[in-house]
């Protein structure tokens, strides 16, 4: 029976609760919403009866796969609500950003400080330096007003204005701090590693009985965070990523047997690497995390690679960071961690480019690696058109869960719409491409590479 | 009680019943799909029994809003089928774009293409010239044998390789030229118009009991047509539009009082409209069709400018071409229409510009409004890399619908997946941008105008 | 004999004497000038000893064309001088920005306060708003303190930070006002008109005996200002009509019997057109107003247009606005000037559309002339590479010429290198096209046009 | 004294003679041009009588420096001559490129292809594969038919549609070859290797009383040929440079202490990297060949950089490959050498990015180091447009040259235009950025690093 996921909709849900996806709140929002007021009560959402989208939407065949006798599980949808729980005028507002950059940072900042004070009236934001380590007080990092004239024009840079850091930082250090800053919620921009910061610190804030919010953006240039199904610069980056594809196909054509090898991000999915692929329309081979990068044998990665430039005169070669790690193990070498938290990779790129040379060589044949990686390039570049709407989007529903008092959430994306989802949810697992799935499928049918080497 | 649309997300879509959704087969599809041969059965959909998207996904309130007595309502996936319903060895395949230009036409024909003649093995496909007017035969237009080497570049340029034109044809005399050129699945691209011609080709078929498919691909760079959530080059369309906004922003920053005036597309929708203004961040007032445009009073447009150039000292206005009808019709004249049968718009562009230049003019002030209608602009640049992506699933999924011997359908998206619809279904009515739903509400909020003028 | 001039590198010099190459200065330059002290005496020119660049450095055939007996006549070497006339701690400058926008404008006044503030330590620069009229004190504009941290980023932008307006003011009240905002030099960014300006400013200056210095940046995207031979925007202007021109051919290419027409400016001279359709490399044929316009007859426009049609199935026109301007003339009206006193230009542009469409149809076929008209999209961009660089070099060499109390004169370029150049000489003849010189030959091998329509 | 150098215009050509700068031609013009046919004599030049431009044309203070007793040396004008030397019909044309990329490379190819056919009505163009290598026959490579319609859009990507590759080839083996082909001219596109290469191939034919021509074209992304003021690709390289500088800018602002470090092409060179560090006005320090790079000390490197960090927070440094290479020599290790018979550069980037985070880890002070090593992705983009029509008319005066029956020469520029220039000139010295010119000013007054780092 056909199982056919969309992989950039992300579909793997099964068995969730109600509960589970539920929002907790600090406490009742008892204030009107400056923003409601305006909209009209047509376009807000009502506190505690918030729409509600799905988990599942599919029908496999001819079954439906939901149960009407007890309450289907749903994401709430974000939106502003009709009540709020902080005071506007007195209310105080940070935000951080965290790990490695990604297109689209400056416009979230920039977007969430706008729908504070120009739609809720907010006259208190702060922006912390370098990550968490510019919250921690004895770090001796200056925050920045965060003002709409502040940040009217950030947007047109890439990276974030506020800095950032690898790293976590002690939570209760963080927590005391925050409440030195008299900070009512938190905005945290990052990564898993940050998402997990971000529920230590919801969770501390609450043993501590605080009124305190800590919302989450997730940012991940992987894609790779689930119930996500688009991570706010992803399509800058997979667009700047077809402009490396190409150069790569442009020096490979101009080499006897000439081969272009490109190194994208994506540590354990191979999204990145997929939806370049795809946009360049040039690749030949594509090799991701999800599948395993056999070598040898005639349906192997070399022999294709051959075939490919047998037939053609050059091939061009996109490879996820994440992919072949098991080729690359050394034994007896345990491996080895950066700040955050995540294994240290190993080179996969420079690993296949001395392959592929050393392949040639043995069949006394002569052939050019045109070895390109271009992670700077590709995640330090201003949002694209596509993700200035969507990281809007993202920061402005942010600011509408904060108001009203939600926490220890993110603001994610579910059949394309913006719902609210638990942290605990979002960092529970990765989300992969799946190799029988929709995305693969097309990556399959666009490059002529076999579903996998074997 | 709320009401919280996803604009993007076309969901206006109550009380279709299952029949309604279902797609006509010309036959049954006896033969092995050469594509699913290679897949494997784990990525493809089963003839008969495809899986389905639930047409409401949304959970209102506390309410579940399907009743599981009834088989719910949901349309088909698309994606590679198990069998096959034409002899790729044997087929002939035709493609025909219709109407305006719009990014992403060319890669939707070398899509089509390389999925028939290198995912199935089609060896015949013949691209029709100027539109259904190149089907005819005595118009005399040598139809383009296209092959994957002749396509493999196409999408580095804009417009479309088989040329353009409007207007309909005689259909008996269409279905006789296909006949003639013994034309096994026609693949037609173009918007309202041409879907509807689309539907008579296959109804015309039908009637005379031909085994001939005709598939459409919905081309709108006003992303108005029902039942697909993003039309491909609307992407690109916007975002060329950003720079557009843009330029009459610094217009507009470069004189006294100084207003920049920008008309976009968007006929009866102000999807575009909105997106560009998002995504510009640099819109000040957004006008669009789906509101009433009230000019005077101290809530209407031109009091609403004048307070946005009293305080910033230049505005930034995006009409779109739509909006604002009612204030151009001259009493007593007939409303005209164009080739395709569209009712000829007046031009609010030009109208706005007199009408502020007017109105400063009675106040005794200066102004200086710079006017920009770049539609050749917008509507002729290549695909950008998201659209280039997504006129690849398009095209691939067109063909693979052909290939089951589907017909009288399109190629439509559904909370993001790509799904099968009734081309009867989705020219029935046109989609709009709802007034209280997240898009409108998104604009206002980044714009900081009223919801309406009044 | 043959006569070939590089039209790009103006050399229409003949007859000048090194006294009309002479620039004024207010004064002897006694003070020590804090660049040159940074950059050591090999980097500098010393004051009254500049080096020059010959006036004409072409060998007609065999024969010398200088007269070694006499001094040579050549313009000064722009660049920083050994000594200066103002004390940069108690200097004040001022800028202004009149005319039409080009691109680099933000670059050109970035430059000049960096080169002031950063090289000279100037504490005090101002910015004028709105041209002329923002000097006069009546008018009421507040002008803008210009420090390099205000100006760091304006450069990313188009247009022009300080606003910009045409037409004169009184020169009087112009000099009182520069008096009472003790302005010591006034850099003066403009067309051929505020040329004109900064000289009687100059003059009225000498007839009081002020030590204020007047100091040109010519702008012009039509590059037609004599003695210098690119004009700052000029590069990117033309770079931003490539894309308007493909286009117009893409759109062209899309109809039956499709011609695209673009109107690039060039009220007067070509060159905006011939680089754009050079580097274009799709026009088919280019108009400009150095060559007479025939359309009628066998070697006229409309017969040349068809042939190309004829042979390649469409066509791409490029005109410059002034050209073919005798064709529009009306017998017994008057000619009608702008605020700046240029003629107002009718449009050529729709004329051609219009006779294009009538001569198809006189000729019982049917034609499609997509028409562009461009101006704002072209000129509010902001500078590229190319330009970015030039500006800077036009702006520092501007303030070095200051510093030393040059006056009514203006930053030219002569044979590749910056010079100074008399603003009385500059304003005396436009630059234009030469016929049967370098940049139209290969214009006209590029296009395959006849040299002239005759 | 001043010397005043433009660097940009070369000018360090003293003590040439008339005799030196004589191009050799291959016999006599005897055949009417059909180019000169269609533009009137008023646009050719006179076989034997060109137009010349001076060698020199500074005046340096008050003395006149050339000496008219004698004929002033000049070189002689590119462009169409009124007669030709090969019969158009019958005359059979070689291209081939070498050595690396450069954007531009297609352009000229294009052009030359067009002009021959299109302009002299030429029937038979032989495109080479992979450099020189492809010109022999015994490895094989069988050259590709140029038409127009095969080159019509080659341009709009970047690389070599003839493919390239480094190296020479036995001189005899490659004329047996080129007559074997019946080779009329030959235009070698190469820098300093090719164009030794192509002297020696015109050496050869000459030995053996051939008529056949050879035609150098100038390509070099370090831009440092000497008598070309600009080598073809070096605006689109530093274009492209500049975005690359921008990343790392970004990374830099978003790190604790960041520095951002990017190195640019320049062996010996630094003119790429000045452009790219002028046009971005985003580089703190720039390091180039032509100064000594002296790491310690108070005037020192690291010093300035420490003082630029502590100032800015970060910095971004800008370095050519070709500079400090004396701090890289391993004594006791030989020099190595590549295939084109280039020294060996070690890697300064990577020698910098070391040193840089050992000295601030030497401080007790955090810093990190953002190293960018593009090469790849600024040599193969398409030229830009400014490149665009810079090589069209490279291209199409070659082919003027090669009809003319010049040979042993190439195209330069001097003064801004483009000349014939003897291969022998060109290849005696390699044109570099002085120390005191104006461009290394321009330079250092942009960033306000010292003139050197003593």
């Amino acid at each position: 029976m056909s199982v056919h996921d969309g992989d950039q909709i992300d579909r793997a849900a099964d068995g969730l609760s109600p509960e589970e996806l539920g929002i907790r709140a600090i406490g009742p929002c008892m204030l009107p919403s400056p923003v409601a007021h305006r909209l009209g009560s047509g376009s807000v959402h009502f506190v505690g009866a918030a729409d509600k989208v799905l988990l599942d939407d599919s029908v496999s065949g001819e079954t439906l796969s939901t149960d009407a006798s007890t309450q289907p599980a749903g994401f709430e949808l974000a939106g502003p609500r009709d009540r709020i729980f902080f005071d506007p005028r007195l209310a105080r507002f940070g935000i951080v950003t965290c790990g490695g950059l990604a297109p689209g940072l400056n416009n979230v900042i920039r977007g969430i400080v706008l729908e504070l004070c120009l739609g809720y009236g907010v006259r208190n934001v702060l922006g912390f330096r370098f990550g968490y380590e510019g919250i921690v007080l004895r770090h001796g990092h200056v925050p920045i007003e965060l003002t709409p004239d502040a940040v009217a024009h950030i947007h047109h840079e890439g990276g974030t204005v506020l800095g950032t850091s690898r790293g976590g930082q002690d939570v209760e250090e963080v927590v005391d701090s925050l409440q030195a800053n008299s900070i009512s919620a938190l905005f945290a921009i990052g990564g898993d590693g940050t998402l997990r910061g971000a529920l230590a610190i919801a969770q501390e804030v609450g043993r501590r009985g605080l009124s305190m919010a800590v919302v989450g953006i997730p940012k991940t240039i992987d894609n790779d965070i689930a119930f996500i199904d688009r991570s706010f610069g992803f399509v800058t980056a997979y667009s700047a990523a077809v402009d490396v594809i190409r150069s790569a196909r442009v020096e490979a054509l101009a080499a006897l047997n000439g081969i272009g090898l490109v190194k994208l991000m994506g540590r354990q999915s191979g999204f990145l690497a997929c939806q370049a692929a795809l946009a360049s329309t040039e690749a030949d081979l594509v090799l991701i995390p999800e599948l395993p990068l056999k070598l040898d044998g005639h349906h192997g990665f070399l022999a294709c690679l051959e075939r490919v430039v047998e037939r053609k005169g050059h091939a061009v070669v996109v490879v996820a960071e994440g992919a072949g790690q098991d080729l690359l193990n050394e034994p007896g070498r345990e491996p080895q961690f950066d700040k955050s938290g995540n294994p240290k990779l190993k080179d996969i790129g420079v690993f296949l480019r001395d392959t592929i040379v050393a392949h040639y060589a043995s069949l006394g044949r002569e052939a050019t690696v045109k070895y390109i990686d271009p992670s700077y390039a590709i995640r330090s570049v201003p949002a694209c058109p596509s993700d200035s709407v969507y990281c809007w989007n993202m920061a402005r529903n942010a600011v509408h869960a904060a108001m009203a008092g939600n926490t220890a959430m993110l603001i994610g994306r579910w059949h394309g719409r913006f719902v609210h989802v638990p942290i605990e949810l979002a960092i529970r697992r990765t989300r992969r491409v799946s190799p029988d799935g929709d995305l693969w499928v097309s990556v399959v049918e666009s490059t002529g590479q076999p579903l996998k080497f074997e």
